[in-house]
Protein backbone atom coordinates (compact mmCIF):
# COMPACT_ATOMS: atom_id res chain seq x y z
CA UNK A 1 0.00 0.00 0.00
CA UNK A 2 2.85 2.77 0.79
CA UNK A 3 4.72 1.21 -2.74
CA UNK A 4 2.88 3.96 -4.78
CA UNK A 5 4.52 6.58 -6.60
CA UNK A 6 3.89 10.21 -5.64
CA UNK A 7 1.66 12.51 -7.52
CA UNK A 8 2.58 15.95 -8.82
CA UNK A 9 1.24 19.32 -10.03
CA UNK A 10 -0.75 18.78 -13.05
CA UNK A 11 -1.55 14.73 -12.01
CA UNK A 12 -5.22 13.76 -11.80
CA UNK A 13 -7.19 14.12 -8.43
CA UNK A 14 -7.97 10.74 -6.72
CA UNK A 15 -11.33 9.96 -6.88
CA UNK A 16 -13.98 10.02 -3.67
CA UNK A 17 -12.79 8.36 -0.46
CA UNK A 18 -15.02 5.35 -0.38
CA UNK A 19 -17.51 5.05 2.71
CA UNK A 20 -16.01 2.99 5.67
CA UNK A 21 -12.16 3.91 4.28
CA UNK A 22 -9.86 6.50 5.03
CA UNK A 23 -7.39 8.38 3.04
CA UNK A 24 -3.80 9.29 4.09
CA UNK A 25 -1.53 11.77 2.27
CA UNK A 26 1.83 10.81 2.34
CA UNK A 27 5.22 10.60 1.48
CA UNK A 28 6.97 7.35 1.91
CA UNK A 29 9.87 8.23 3.47
CA UNK A 30 8.35 11.27 5.80
CA UNK A 31 8.82 10.37 9.77
CA UNK A 32 5.69 12.10 10.82
CA UNK A 33 3.78 10.48 8.10
CA UNK A 34 4.96 6.97 8.49
CA UNK A 35 3.25 8.25 12.63
CA UNK A 36 0.01 8.00 10.79
CA UNK A 37 0.41 5.30 9.00
CA UNK A 38 1.69 2.85 11.97
CA UNK A 39 -1.26 3.78 13.86
CA UNK A 40 -3.25 3.14 10.40
CA UNK A 41 -1.71 0.04 10.39
CA UNK A 42 -1.81 -0.73 14.25
CA UNK A 43 -5.41 -0.83 14.53
CA UNK A 44 -5.90 -1.79 11.76
CA UNK A 45 -8.31 0.40 9.69
CA UNK A 46 -9.27 0.08 6.34
CA UNK A 47 -7.60 3.16 4.28
CA UNK A 48 -5.80 4.21 1.11
CA UNK A 49 -2.69 6.38 0.91
CA UNK A 50 -1.85 9.36 -1.78
CA UNK A 51 1.79 9.67 -1.30
CA UNK A 52 2.40 13.68 -2.74
CA UNK A 53 5.54 15.41 -4.46
CA UNK A 54 6.40 17.17 -1.59
CA UNK A 55 8.59 19.67 -3.86
CA UNK A 56 5.89 20.00 -6.78
CA UNK A 57 2.74 19.61 -5.00
CA UNK A 58 -0.89 18.89 -6.87
CA UNK A 59 -3.15 22.16 -6.38
CA UNK A 60 -6.00 20.25 -5.91
CA UNK A 61 -3.82 18.98 -2.75
CA UNK A 62 -3.23 22.59 -1.64
CA UNK A 63 -6.98 22.94 -2.03
CA UNK A 64 -7.57 20.25 0.66
CA UNK A 65 -4.76 21.77 2.89
CA UNK A 66 -3.23 25.07 2.64
CA UNK A 67 -0.54 24.00 4.60
CA UNK A 68 0.42 21.37 2.14
CA UNK A 69 1.56 19.63 4.62
CA UNK A 70 2.10 15.17 4.65
CA UNK A 71 0.39 13.61 7.04
CA UNK A 72 -3.05 14.73 5.98
CA UNK A 73 -6.26 12.29 6.57
CA UNK A 74 -9.69 12.85 4.10
CA UNK A 75 -12.55 11.31 5.61
CA UNK A 76 -15.60 9.78 2.74
CA UNK A 77 -17.45 13.24 4.17
CA UNK A 78 -14.42 15.33 3.38
CA UNK A 79 -12.82 15.95 7.08
CA UNK A 80 -10.08 16.98 6.63
CA UNK A 81 -7.37 16.49 9.38
CA UNK A 82 -3.43 17.39 9.39
CA UNK A 83 -0.25 17.75 11.68
CA UNK A 84 0.73 14.25 12.88
CA UNK A 85 -0.08 14.02 16.61
CA UNK A 86 -3.62 15.63 15.41
CA UNK A 87 -3.92 12.72 12.85
CA UNK A 88 -3.20 10.12 15.33
CA UNK A 89 -5.41 11.27 18.41
CA UNK A 90 -8.21 11.54 15.88
CA UNK A 91 -7.82 7.78 14.83
CA UNK A 92 -7.39 6.51 18.04
CA UNK A 93 -10.69 7.96 18.93
CA UNK A 94 -12.91 7.38 15.94
CA UNK A 95 -11.91 3.64 16.14
CA UNK A 96 -12.18 2.55 19.59
CA UNK A 97 -10.89 -0.94 18.70
CA UNK A 98 -7.21 -1.40 19.95
CA UNK A 99 -7.00 1.64 21.80
CA UNK A 100 -3.49 3.14 21.73
CA UNK A 101 -3.99 6.47 24.66
CA UNK A 102 -4.53 5.88 27.63
CA UNK A 103 -8.44 6.12 29.18
CA UNK A 104 -7.70 8.52 32.19
CA UNK A 105 -7.43 12.45 31.52
CA UNK A 106 -3.79 12.35 33.36
CA UNK A 107 -2.56 9.21 31.16
CA UNK A 108 -3.27 11.15 28.22
CA UNK A 109 -1.69 14.37 29.49
CA UNK A 110 1.57 12.28 30.23
CA UNK A 111 1.47 11.08 26.83
CA UNK A 112 0.91 14.50 25.02
CA UNK A 113 4.16 15.88 27.75
CA UNK A 114 6.22 13.35 26.59
CA UNK A 115 5.58 14.30 23.06
CA UNK A 116 6.29 18.16 23.69
CA UNK A 117 9.92 16.94 25.59
CA UNK A 118 9.99 14.77 22.36
CA UNK A 119 9.45 17.24 19.21
CA UNK A 120 12.92 18.78 20.15
CA UNK A 121 14.25 15.60 19.23
CA UNK A 122 13.70 15.26 15.62
CA UNK A 123 14.86 18.85 13.91
CA UNK A 124 18.30 17.57 15.66
CA UNK A 125 18.66 14.42 14.01
CA UNK A 126 18.36 16.79 10.33
CA UNK A 127 20.44 19.36 11.90
CA UNK A 128 23.55 17.11 12.14
CA UNK A 129 23.67 15.39 9.09
CA UNK A 130 23.53 18.48 7.47
CA UNK A 131 25.96 20.44 9.16
CA UNK A 132 28.36 17.99 8.58
CA UNK A 133 27.65 17.74 5.40
CA UNK A 134 28.35 21.44 5.29
CA UNK A 135 31.69 20.93 7.26
CA UNK A 136 30.25 22.97 10.06
CA UNK A 137 31.13 21.81 13.88
CA UNK A 138 27.90 19.90 14.86
CA UNK A 139 29.21 18.41 18.45
CA UNK A 140 26.28 21.33 20.16
CA UNK A 141 23.54 19.44 18.40
CA UNK A 142 24.70 15.88 19.14
CA UNK A 143 25.57 16.75 23.09
CA UNK A 144 22.06 17.75 23.26
CA UNK A 145 20.97 14.70 21.12
CA UNK A 146 22.60 12.69 23.60
CA UNK A 147 21.14 14.65 26.75
CA UNK A 148 18.12 14.10 25.44
CA UNK A 149 18.24 10.45 24.97
CA UNK A 150 19.77 10.09 28.47
CA UNK A 151 16.40 11.58 29.76
CA UNK A 152 14.32 8.82 27.77
CA UNK A 153 16.58 6.09 28.91
CA UNK A 154 16.05 7.71 32.73
CA UNK A 155 12.22 7.81 31.95
CA UNK A 156 12.68 3.98 30.89
CA UNK A 157 14.88 2.94 33.77
CA UNK A 158 12.51 4.48 36.22
CA UNK A 159 9.19 3.17 34.25
CA UNK A 160 10.96 0.00 34.67
CA UNK A 161 8.90 -1.39 31.41
CA UNK A 162 9.91 -2.68 27.94
CA UNK A 163 7.86 0.35 26.46
CA UNK A 164 7.02 3.87 27.01
CA UNK A 165 3.39 2.96 27.80
CA UNK A 166 3.74 -0.06 29.77
CA UNK A 167 4.71 -3.92 28.55
CA UNK A 168 2.87 -3.80 25.48
CA UNK A 169 3.16 -1.04 22.59
CA UNK A 170 1.23 2.23 22.67
CA UNK A 171 1.26 5.84 21.01
CA UNK A 172 3.92 7.38 22.52
CA UNK A 173 6.09 4.16 21.15
CA UNK A 174 4.59 4.72 17.76
CA UNK A 175 4.98 8.41 17.73
CA UNK A 176 8.85 8.14 18.62
CA UNK A 177 9.55 5.15 16.95
CA UNK A 178 10.14 6.87 13.17
CA UNK A 179 13.11 8.63 14.01
CA UNK A 180 15.17 6.16 15.47
CA UNK A 181 14.94 3.65 12.64
CA UNK A 182 16.74 6.66 10.85
CA UNK A 183 19.72 6.84 12.80
CA UNK A 184 21.69 4.64 11.25
CA UNK A 185 20.86 6.23 7.95
CA UNK A 186 22.36 9.74 9.39
CA UNK A 187 25.09 8.27 11.27
CA UNK A 188 23.77 8.77 14.04
CA UNK A 189 23.59 5.33 15.99
CA UNK A 190 26.77 6.17 18.16
CA UNK A 191 23.92 8.12 20.21
CA UNK A 192 22.75 4.94 21.70
CA UNK A 193 26.19 3.90 23.24
CA UNK A 194 25.35 5.20 26.35
CA UNK A 195 21.80 4.43 26.81
CA UNK A 196 21.11 0.74 27.24
CA UNK A 197 17.24 1.03 28.19
CA UNK A 198 16.51 2.58 25.31
CA UNK A 199 19.08 0.72 23.43
CA UNK A 200 16.83 -2.30 24.76
CA UNK A 201 13.67 -0.35 23.16
CA UNK A 202 15.12 0.04 20.10
CA UNK A 203 15.38 -3.52 19.52
CA UNK A 204 12.04 -4.37 20.63
CA UNK A 205 10.41 -1.67 18.82
CA UNK A 206 12.11 -3.27 16.09
CA UNK A 207 10.36 -6.77 16.77
CA UNK A 208 6.88 -5.07 16.55
CA UNK A 209 5.08 -6.51 13.52
CA UNK A 210 4.01 -2.91 12.62
CA UNK A 211 7.30 -1.87 12.99
CA UNK A 212 8.28 -4.36 10.73
CA UNK A 213 6.00 -3.16 7.42
CA UNK A 214 5.86 0.21 8.32
CA UNK A 215 9.41 1.07 7.21
CA UNK A 216 12.19 0.65 4.46
CA UNK A 217 15.96 -1.35 4.66
CA UNK A 218 18.56 0.72 5.91
CA UNK A 219 20.27 0.82 2.53
CA UNK A 220 17.35 2.07 1.04
CA UNK A 221 17.13 4.97 3.82
CA UNK A 222 20.59 5.87 3.50
CA UNK A 223 20.22 6.06 -0.69
CA UNK A 224 16.93 8.05 -0.28
CA UNK A 225 18.49 10.60 2.23
CA UNK A 226 21.77 10.93 0.05
CA UNK A 227 18.91 12.60 -2.28
CA UNK A 228 17.18 14.38 0.36
CA UNK A 229 20.66 15.81 2.08
CA UNK A 230 21.92 16.92 -1.69
CA UNK A 231 19.16 18.77 -2.04
CA UNK A 232 17.13 16.82 -4.46
CA UNK A 233 14.88 14.52 -2.88
CA UNK A 234 13.31 11.44 -4.66
CA UNK A 235 10.40 10.37 -3.43
CA UNK A 236 10.18 7.43 -5.49
CA UNK A 237 13.57 6.11 -4.39
CA UNK A 238 13.12 1.95 -5.20
CA UNK A 239 9.99 1.82 -6.85
CA UNK B 1 -7.03 34.55 43.84
CA UNK B 2 -3.99 36.16 41.32
CA UNK B 3 -2.91 39.15 43.18
CA UNK B 4 -0.59 36.62 45.87
CA UNK B 5 3.22 38.13 45.69
CA UNK B 6 5.27 35.50 43.94
CA UNK B 7 7.65 33.24 45.76
CA UNK B 8 11.40 33.26 45.03
CA UNK B 9 14.03 30.56 45.23
CA UNK B 10 14.70 29.78 49.63
CA UNK B 11 10.92 30.45 50.09
CA UNK B 12 8.98 27.56 52.22
CA UNK B 13 7.42 25.24 50.04
CA UNK B 14 3.24 25.49 49.93
CA UNK B 15 1.37 22.54 51.91
CA UNK B 16 -0.11 19.87 50.27
CA UNK B 17 -2.98 20.50 47.62
CA UNK B 18 -6.66 20.01 49.87
CA UNK B 19 -8.51 16.62 48.18
CA UNK B 20 -11.12 17.86 46.28
CA UNK B 21 -8.94 21.51 45.18
CA UNK B 22 -6.16 21.95 42.44
CA UNK B 23 -3.40 23.70 42.71
CA UNK B 24 -1.65 26.55 39.27
CA UNK B 25 1.00 27.43 39.60
CA UNK B 26 1.42 30.22 37.51
CA UNK B 27 2.93 34.33 36.99
CA UNK B 28 0.14 37.09 37.00
CA UNK B 29 1.23 38.52 33.45
CA UNK B 30 2.36 35.32 31.50
CA UNK B 31 -0.20 34.66 29.03
CA UNK B 32 0.01 30.75 28.78
CA UNK B 33 -1.19 30.87 32.41
CA UNK B 34 -3.77 32.67 31.87
CA UNK B 35 -5.52 30.38 29.49
CA UNK B 36 -5.40 28.12 32.60
CA UNK B 37 -6.56 30.32 34.98
CA UNK B 38 -9.45 31.37 32.06
CA UNK B 39 -10.09 27.38 31.86
CA UNK B 40 -10.07 27.07 36.11
CA UNK B 41 -12.53 29.98 36.53
CA UNK B 42 -14.88 29.27 33.70
CA UNK B 43 -15.27 25.84 34.32
CA UNK B 44 -15.71 26.74 38.40
CA UNK B 45 -12.96 24.80 39.86
CA UNK B 46 -11.69 25.18 42.77
CA UNK B 47 -7.80 25.86 43.08
CA UNK B 48 -5.66 27.77 44.46
CA UNK B 49 -2.55 29.67 42.79
CA UNK B 50 1.55 29.96 43.62
CA UNK B 51 2.81 32.62 41.90
CA UNK B 52 6.51 31.62 40.63
CA UNK B 53 9.49 34.37 40.35
CA UNK B 54 10.07 32.87 36.52
CA UNK B 55 14.26 34.57 36.75
CA UNK B 56 14.47 32.82 40.48
CA UNK B 57 12.68 29.62 40.57
CA UNK B 58 12.75 27.58 43.78
CA UNK B 59 14.47 24.24 44.11
CA UNK B 60 10.88 22.70 45.06
CA UNK B 61 9.24 23.85 42.44
CA UNK B 62 11.77 22.78 39.73
CA UNK B 63 11.40 19.04 41.48
CA UNK B 64 8.04 19.60 40.75
CA UNK B 65 8.32 20.32 36.93
CA UNK B 66 11.92 20.07 36.03
CA UNK B 67 11.37 22.51 33.07
CA UNK B 68 10.48 25.40 35.56
CA UNK B 69 7.55 26.45 33.63
CA UNK B 70 4.56 27.86 33.69
CA UNK B 71 1.41 27.20 33.68
CA UNK B 72 1.91 23.97 35.91
CA UNK B 73 -0.89 21.74 37.26
CA UNK B 74 -0.86 20.07 40.48
CA UNK B 75 -3.82 17.59 41.82
CA UNK B 76 -4.10 16.49 45.34
CA UNK B 77 -3.27 13.32 44.90
CA UNK B 78 0.90 14.95 43.62
CA UNK B 79 -0.09 14.66 39.63
CA UNK B 80 1.82 17.09 37.76
CA UNK B 81 0.58 18.28 34.37
CA UNK B 82 2.35 21.47 32.81
CA UNK B 83 2.36 22.82 28.58
CA UNK B 84 -0.78 25.43 28.46
CA UNK B 85 -2.76 23.46 26.23
CA UNK B 86 -2.50 20.16 27.99
CA UNK B 87 -3.40 21.24 31.42
CA UNK B 88 -6.32 22.78 29.59
CA UNK B 89 -7.40 19.68 27.95
CA UNK B 90 -6.97 17.66 31.30
CA UNK B 91 -9.35 20.19 32.96
CA UNK B 92 -11.93 19.52 30.57
CA UNK B 93 -11.53 16.03 30.45
CA UNK B 94 -11.72 15.76 34.40
CA UNK B 95 -14.38 18.14 35.16
CA UNK B 96 -17.10 17.34 32.75
CA UNK B 97 -19.25 20.29 33.40
CA UNK B 98 -19.48 23.18 31.18
CA UNK B 99 -17.70 21.41 28.34
CA UNK B 100 -15.27 23.45 26.43
CA UNK B 101 -13.64 21.51 24.05
CA UNK B 102 -15.96 19.89 21.27
CA UNK B 103 -17.36 16.48 22.00
CA UNK B 104 -16.72 15.05 18.10
CA UNK B 105 -13.37 13.50 17.52
CA UNK B 106 -13.19 15.54 14.60
CA UNK B 107 -14.33 18.92 16.60
CA UNK B 108 -11.14 18.17 18.71
CA UNK B 109 -9.41 18.12 15.55
CA UNK B 110 -10.08 21.03 14.58
CA UNK B 111 -9.51 22.91 17.95
CA UNK B 112 -6.29 21.58 17.99
CA UNK B 113 -5.71 22.29 14.26
CA UNK B 114 -6.53 25.51 15.17
CA UNK B 115 -4.37 25.83 17.73
CA UNK B 116 -1.30 24.81 16.31
CA UNK B 117 -1.90 27.45 13.75
CA UNK B 118 -2.19 30.29 16.24
CA UNK B 119 0.77 28.70 17.91
CA UNK B 120 2.63 31.11 15.31
CA UNK B 121 1.23 34.04 16.66
CA UNK B 122 2.56 34.57 19.92
CA UNK B 123 6.44 35.04 19.49
CA UNK B 124 5.16 37.08 16.46
CA UNK B 125 3.87 39.65 19.36
CA UNK B 126 6.95 39.39 21.13
CA UNK B 127 9.48 39.80 18.30
CA UNK B 128 7.73 43.43 17.14
CA UNK B 129 8.00 45.50 20.37
CA UNK B 130 11.64 43.82 21.22
CA UNK B 131 12.74 44.30 17.87
CA UNK B 132 11.01 47.95 17.89
CA UNK B 133 12.67 48.51 21.20
CA UNK B 134 16.42 47.77 19.63
CA UNK B 135 15.80 49.99 16.72
CA UNK B 136 15.28 47.23 14.11
CA UNK B 137 13.03 46.83 10.97
CA UNK B 138 10.17 44.63 12.10
CA UNK B 139 8.47 45.39 9.04
CA UNK B 140 8.45 41.21 8.40
CA UNK B 141 7.15 40.16 11.68
CA UNK B 142 4.07 42.54 11.36
CA UNK B 143 3.23 41.82 7.86
CA UNK B 144 3.34 38.14 9.34
CA UNK B 145 1.24 38.83 12.30
CA UNK B 146 -1.38 41.24 10.13
CA UNK B 147 -1.55 37.68 7.52
CA UNK B 148 -2.55 35.61 10.25
CA UNK B 149 -4.89 37.99 11.96
CA UNK B 150 -6.09 37.92 8.15
CA UNK B 151 -6.48 34.01 8.41
CA UNK B 152 -8.48 34.59 11.38
CA UNK B 153 -10.27 37.00 9.95
CA UNK B 154 -11.63 34.85 7.11
CA UNK B 155 -12.20 31.75 9.39
CA UNK B 156 -14.44 33.49 11.24
CA UNK B 157 -16.65 35.22 8.48
CA UNK B 158 -16.77 31.35 7.13
CA UNK B 159 -18.24 30.12 9.74
CA UNK B 160 -20.62 33.29 10.21
CA UNK B 161 -20.44 33.01 14.44
CA UNK B 162 -19.83 34.98 16.91
CA UNK B 163 -16.57 33.17 18.53
CA UNK B 164 -14.18 30.13 17.10
CA UNK B 165 -16.53 27.28 18.05
CA UNK B 166 -20.07 28.79 17.41
CA UNK B 167 -21.70 31.38 19.54
CA UNK B 168 -21.15 30.99 22.89
CA UNK B 169 -17.14 31.00 24.04
CA UNK B 170 -15.34 28.11 23.72
CA UNK B 171 -11.95 26.02 24.53
CA UNK B 172 -10.13 27.93 20.81
CA UNK B 173 -11.34 31.11 22.47
CA UNK B 174 -9.31 31.39 25.42
CA UNK B 175 -6.67 29.87 24.15
CA UNK B 176 -6.43 32.89 21.88
CA UNK B 177 -7.51 35.69 24.47
CA UNK B 178 -4.67 36.09 25.97
CA UNK B 179 -2.30 37.48 23.36
CA UNK B 180 -5.26 40.04 21.94
CA UNK B 181 -5.93 41.51 25.25
CA UNK B 182 -1.97 42.35 25.37
CA UNK B 183 -2.33 44.31 21.63
CA UNK B 184 -2.58 47.07 22.60
CA UNK B 185 0.26 47.01 25.74
CA UNK B 186 2.38 46.08 22.82
CA UNK B 187 1.39 49.32 20.49
CA UNK B 188 -0.21 46.61 18.23
CA UNK B 189 -3.50 47.60 18.05
CA UNK B 190 -2.97 48.67 14.08
CA UNK B 191 -3.06 44.47 13.29
CA UNK B 192 -6.67 44.81 13.97
CA UNK B 193 -7.46 47.70 11.39
CA UNK B 194 -8.61 45.56 8.39
CA UNK B 195 -9.91 42.63 9.64
CA UNK B 196 -13.03 43.95 11.19
CA UNK B 197 -14.37 40.41 11.95
CA UNK B 198 -11.46 39.66 14.20
CA UNK B 199 -12.27 43.11 15.60
CA UNK B 200 -15.68 42.18 16.85
CA UNK B 201 -14.61 39.08 18.26
CA UNK B 202 -12.40 40.99 20.32
CA UNK B 203 -15.05 43.62 21.42
CA UNK B 204 -17.08 40.18 22.13
CA UNK B 205 -14.53 38.75 24.51
CA UNK B 206 -13.97 41.31 26.60
CA UNK B 207 -17.53 41.56 27.66
CA UNK B 208 -16.99 37.63 28.69
CA UNK B 209 -17.33 37.43 32.33
CA UNK B 210 -14.44 35.07 32.91
CA UNK B 211 -12.45 37.02 30.30
CA UNK B 212 -13.04 40.36 32.65
CA UNK B 213 -11.94 39.37 35.59
CA UNK B 214 -8.97 37.08 34.10
CA UNK B 215 -6.39 39.91 33.27
CA UNK B 216 -5.21 43.50 34.38
CA UNK B 217 -5.75 46.76 33.37
CA UNK B 218 -4.36 48.44 30.02
CA UNK B 219 -2.28 50.77 32.13
CA UNK B 220 -0.92 47.56 34.43
CA UNK B 221 0.32 45.70 31.31
CA UNK B 222 1.92 48.75 30.07
CA UNK B 223 3.61 49.33 33.14
CA UNK B 224 4.48 45.78 33.73
CA UNK B 225 5.82 44.83 29.55
CA UNK B 226 7.94 48.48 30.02
CA UNK B 227 10.32 46.34 33.18
CA UNK B 228 9.64 43.13 30.85
CA UNK B 229 11.27 44.54 27.53
CA UNK B 230 14.00 46.37 29.59
CA UNK B 231 14.82 42.74 31.12
CA UNK B 232 13.77 43.34 34.60
CA UNK B 233 10.30 42.17 34.76
CA UNK B 234 8.26 43.19 37.75
CA UNK B 235 6.23 39.41 38.25
CA UNK B 236 4.60 41.96 41.41
CA UNK B 237 3.93 45.04 40.10
CA UNK B 238 0.63 46.46 40.82
CA UNK B 239 0.83 44.58 44.39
Amino acid sequence: MTSVKCVSKGCAAPGPVPAGSIRLYSMRFCPFAQRTRLVLNAKEIKHDIVNINLRDKPDWFLEKNPLGQVPTLETSVGEVIYESPITCEYLDEVYPEKKLLPESPFGKAQHKMMMENFSKIPPLTYKIPLGRLKGEDVSGPHTELKQRFSKLNEDLAKKKTKFFGGDSVTMTDYMMWPWFERLQAFDLNDSLESVPELKKWVACMSEDPVVKVSGHSMDTYKAYYKTYLEGKPNFDYGL
